[in-house]
């Protein structure tokens, strides 16, 4: 039996949302998901070789197709990515590095390239084989199916989802040596969502050329302001890996004035799929930005911003459109942070609620109906430590995440 | 209007419940929470001054009655200790400092001793003010109510709950110097339950004698492994106390052997009470016992040991009956604690099902099965690391939890 295809979707998209030159997308439905309407495996293919940067989860058990992703990257020759979800190849001993090497052998074949020349990534149930039956005709259909399309971006975005409810694309334009060059990023999130490094999927795509260092340094820093600043319950994953690609078939390697417009562009494509991927966290009824400022160190104001994105008693309180100040400056203060408690002051979307150590009165019950009438909220803690400050996104916590989490089959 | 007053339940108790000599117990109900059948103030008297231990939270922002009792322990000369749940009386700035003061002096009226006698425990919403004119004849009514029945403790032990569904008593009897002594604890958790100290209320009488520093050491090295190995949700508490009395009144100090045996006792009166903590958390379905081995130190056991208890994913499988190995050895891997994943393993509730970083084959419907059969689930992890060990308690993560504090009023 040969996989599904999905058929290309005709969802219009954001201009910025098209495929950098050089580049052909493919996402197909193989049957590792149950649900033919879900893609399950994308394939990304650079028609010349490409740098290619990895950062990649620092949990200590780390799926297979990280292990062979880490001893690839950074380099310059990177042909294609595979990527499957619904199955993470993690925990799966030998035979789960076999597979993941298997599987760059299969979409190597069929992007003509050498095998070292691809990198896998994978998603979804931890400690269960790949099925590579699936997995082979799903790479074979989806060689068919590479086009440059928008379509075929989003059919790609969209096969490497597990229980996100929406794809997540950003993308951006700048000029390089006057030449137009795009950077093009896709990523998946939803749960098993921590902050130590991405915790997610994410390729981001660009035509311009990066030497392979330089674009290590730009992902590893970029990384560590986006994705390393977002959560959803904490639990850092075993497979979270961030690839930026960089093929040059748009234009050579930016510099000067130029470097920090594309860094800047990077980072805006970054943060935008961090941002959703918070926006799309399991359950999630709110976007929570956390602002802190006011620090002696960005290390400093980031735990801070953790700690309070991470306490189910903060994540609840939103989803209960409740101004729980007390909730929020608690979980600042056991974020291992010395601080004085009398500099403190904290905002609910923009409402003062604590002021240098003490409450200030406020109507809760417009606040409360200020919450509940957003998806966005927003809290923002001001120490009197120093000029530091972190930016975190993270999600509530609601009955729909238990419902979801209680329910996953293993 | 005058305080409600609680009747003396009749609840049988265990006869380990008893109250130990020397001490007189009340609660009442005073109107600081709304429902009159749950009691919301506690008065413990020692009728000859007590040596008094006590362990506090490490939160940077901790509650006026917290500062209160850190000055005045380890003392050799308390006479009495007071409590109040339903408000917390945290980030209440100086007037808070001054409410925490004045029940002191209140209770030491009532008592017959100087305010520097008196310890203060509160407990509840964050913020606001205590209602001093309800506290005040909460104590006077308690004062009244004063005994050393067990009804009276059962009084005392439901006058410090918050959303907790049971009072939480244990108690323990050791021979010190040809006299039987009594170690009787009571506790109270259910919500904000960390584990940066005990993140709870806890009190527990002996009538043994134990000099100040003596009892200091003894509460703090057993808190390390009772109540600071609990966790509902990991979000540290402004207000956990635990205080350890001991007045004397039954018989002298323990030495020898006798103070082994009897430190001993006032571990399994502590870990009685953790436990408890944790099978009452709020929203829980399971007790989750989880026990690791074979790490390098005993701080590394732990640390893994708190980030598996406080993995929402975890949690929430245990929930689901759900035997999800991948979330629990997957959460050790973030636990921030070097280890060889080949020398991991685990059990669920006796059933290996990952063994030396490779799955095992089980039959996961039976062990769905025993999950949600029983209350208690039991996680093994082993690592090859050393010969530490550690023992952790946390409860699963149901959408109760989630209706409890999306709707708990600020």
């Amino acid at each position: 039996m040969t996989p599904t295809l999905t058929s290309c979707p005709q969802t219009a998209l954001d201009h910025s949302h098209a495929v950098p030159k050089g580049y052909l997308l493919a996402g197909v439905h193989c049957r590792i998901k149950r649900d033919p309407q879900k893609p399950d495996l994308s394939l990304i293919m650079s028609e010349r070789p490409a740098t290619c940067a990895g950062v990649y989860t620092q949990n200590r058990i780390c799926a297979a197709p990280v292990v062979l992703d880490r001893e690839r990257t950074p380099s310059d020759a990177i042909r294609a990515v595979v990527i499957n979800s619904g199955n993470a190849n993690a925990c799966t001993g030998e035979r789960g590095t076999a597979d993941a090497k298997r599987m760059a052998e299969l979409a190597a074949m069929v992007c003509q390239a050498e095998p070292g020349q691809v990198l896998v990534l994978s998603t979804g149930i931890i400690g269960e084989f790949l099925p590579m039956d699936k997995v082979e005709q799903g790479i074979a259909a989806a060689a068919v199916k590479l086009g440059a399309s928008e379509a075929c971006l989003l059919s790609a975005a969209r096969g490497m989802l597990t229980t996100d409810l929406r794809p997540k694309l950003a993308g951006r334009q700048v000029t390089v040596g006057g030449q137009e060059v795009r950077i093009t990023g896709m990523a998946k999130g939803a749960g098993m969502i921590g902050p130590n490094m991405a915790t997610m999927l994410g390729v981001v795509l660009t035509d311009a050329a990066l030497p392979p260092q330089a674009a290590q340094e730009l992902l590893q820093s970029v990384a560590d302001e986006t994705f390393n600043c977002v959560s959803v319950e904490g639990h850092t994953s075993t497979n979270d890996t961030v690839l930026l690609l960089a093929n040059g078939a748009a234009a050579g390697e930016p510099t000067g004035a130029e470097l920090t417009a594309f860094a800047a562009a990077v980072t805006e494509v970054c943060r935008e799929l961090a941002r959703a991927i918070a926006a799309d966290g399991e359950g999630a009824q709110h976007l929570i930005t956390i602002d802190v400022t006011g620090c002696r160190s960005r290390a400093e104001a980031t735990g801070i911003a953790r700690t309070v994105a991470n306490s189910p008693l903060v994540k609840t309180a939103i989803a209960g459109a409740d101004p729980n100040w007390g909730r929020i400056v608690s979980a600042a203060g056991y974020a291992g942070v010395a601080f004085d408690p009398g500099g403190l002051s904290l905002k609910l979307n923009g409402v003062l609620l604590y002021e240098d150590g003490a409450p200030v009165p406020f109507d809760a019950a417009s606040v409360s109906r200020a919450i509940r009438a957003e998806r966005d909220a927003h809290i923002e803690l001001s120490f009197r430590e120093g000029a530091a400050s972190a930016r975190f996104w993270t999600c509530d916590l609601t009955g729909e995440y238990i419902r979801i989490n209680a329910d996953y089959h293993t």
